[in-house]
């Protein structure tokens, strides 16, 4: 390898590993390998430009802690999150679209449980909503029992791991679904923000003169035993950036209608006053085969 | 955006970049998003080989700091390092080849500096060698006052930032030639080490089946007004693994014999005694043009 160059380079790499024992991994390394090497070449990257590659990567670790992961903020700027997720998608027959994680999920042990009917408004200004709807298999059979993590923005634009504003947990919970799968809570119309500017990936977007919008969301990861978990959001239909999301994550099955409830009587039967604005959904999750 | 499909994604987020103003930065990016969606695609990168390969990349980072840069190590194992070397190595004439920087660099405000002729043995054990030489313009012109950061690791393998038996600085220093570009050191003979293993790039070649071993080599980071810096190794000639480096860093004409000194006259002539290693060296560097 002491006569190695720039023709043979990747040739001698891939060799190091031509005898791995587990395939999948084999695979995966030759063609990350290949394309990174590609990449490399069909740029001409400089010394100077690998270098400032490998500041960036220390920066997105450093912006990395437990409730903000900028690594995936910036496989999501990059479409790299919604290639994966538009592939393995789901979605067939009565089973929900999937869209992404995004950098702000947090693991469930921290998010607080509510029970179907609570309320995550809080202390929280904006315009109040009942969600609700069922958790069900793909021909509509209700899942009892199923988990739903629910994570959103507040009035300020801001998740609560970024917000000064609220405490831990502010409109973040997990919640069970009833005998007859259904789900229900109040929360706060979300509204379209941008992702953060102060981190690497912010800079990053601003020299590529790319904005950071995203339309207003609300954050779901649902799983049941027997099913494949379910990671999805469901976006404000009239939303202006809704074909413009800056992680491409809307789906149009995704997209909701914030309804104004009308009457005492609709207002009642999902344990609000009038003045709330009612969303509906059902999600159907896919049996693990 | 709302009907983006697996087939439409990588064109929906180039397009965000297309009127980015900066050539070269459009350019880079377009080619990395095209090359890692093209790897996603051929290997059907599922959703939880990306969760996996983002809490990789959040390893590398919790793993990176100051005196340990695993981005670089990430690079270096992968070969992109050392094509990025290939691809612009300035050696022509009487210029030295270059060689990889490495994840042990420092920063030139933590070096000591050292005298021509002074030591970096101090309390290490082994063999003791002397290594001398000149820096010069490809002509062979000396270069006075160009500055060499030199770093190495201890005769138990490790960099003075990983090693409990040695105190911050242990083999590390920098050194300006003097009027004749002459540079001189007292050392310890480098000896063939393994890439650090307690950190997730260690882990990665542990799966993929690959040895992590480097032959012996000292590094050097040459700069001067003028001049191109020079970032390479010397490596130990006769060690096991050269031809195996685990990061491809050996370029044949960076081997170098340690030969004895075999006379008091000889060793007078170095500032030693006998019983030294002698190593002589002369660095070329290429002009800014």
């Amino acid at each position: 390898m002491r006569n190695v160059t720039a023709d043979t380079i990747t040739e001698a790499v891939l060799q190091t590993i031509a005898d791995t024992t587990e395939p999948r991994l084999r695979r995966i390394m030759t063609s990350l390998i290949s394309h990174l090497h590609a990449f490399a070449r069909e740029v001409d990257l400089t010394p100077e430009e690998w270098m400032a590659a490998i500041e960036f990567l220390v920066r997105v670790g450093e912006a990395t802690k437990t409730e903000r992961n900028e690594f995936i903020l910036a496989s999501d700027t990059l479409g790299i999150s919604a290639l994966v997720d538009l592939s393995h998608n789901r979605a067939s027959g009565g089973a929900t679209t999937s869209s992404l994680l995004g950098p702000f999920y947090i693991n469930g042990e921290r998010m607080q449980p509510l029970e179907v009917g609570g309320d995550l408004i809080g202390d929280n200004d904006g315009e109040p909503v009942v969600v609700a709807g069922r958790v069900t298999t793909p021909q509509g059979a209700p899942i009892a029992g199923a988990c739903l993590e629910i994570w959103q923005n507040a009035a300020n634009g801001l998740y609560e791991s970024e917000d000064p504003e609220h405490g831990p947990g502010n409109l973040r919970c997990k919640m069970l679904t009833d005998d007859e799968g259904r789900y229900r809570f109040t929360t706060i119309k979300p509204i379209a923000y941008t992702v953060p500017y102060d981190g690497p990936v912010g800079t990053m977007l601003q020299a590529l003169g790319r904005h950071a919008w995203r339309p207003a969301h609300i954050h779901f990861r649902i799983s049941a035993a027997g099913y494949h978990p379910l990671i999805t959001e469901l976006f404000v239909a009239d939303d202006a950036h809704i074909d413009t999301d800056a992680v491409f994550g809307v789906r149009e099955p995704l997209l909701v209608d914030f309804r104004r409830i009308e009457s005492a009587e609709e207002a009642a039967a999902y344990g609000v006053t009038e003045g709330y604005a009612l969303v509906t959904y059902d999600f159907g999750l896919q049996p693990v085969a």
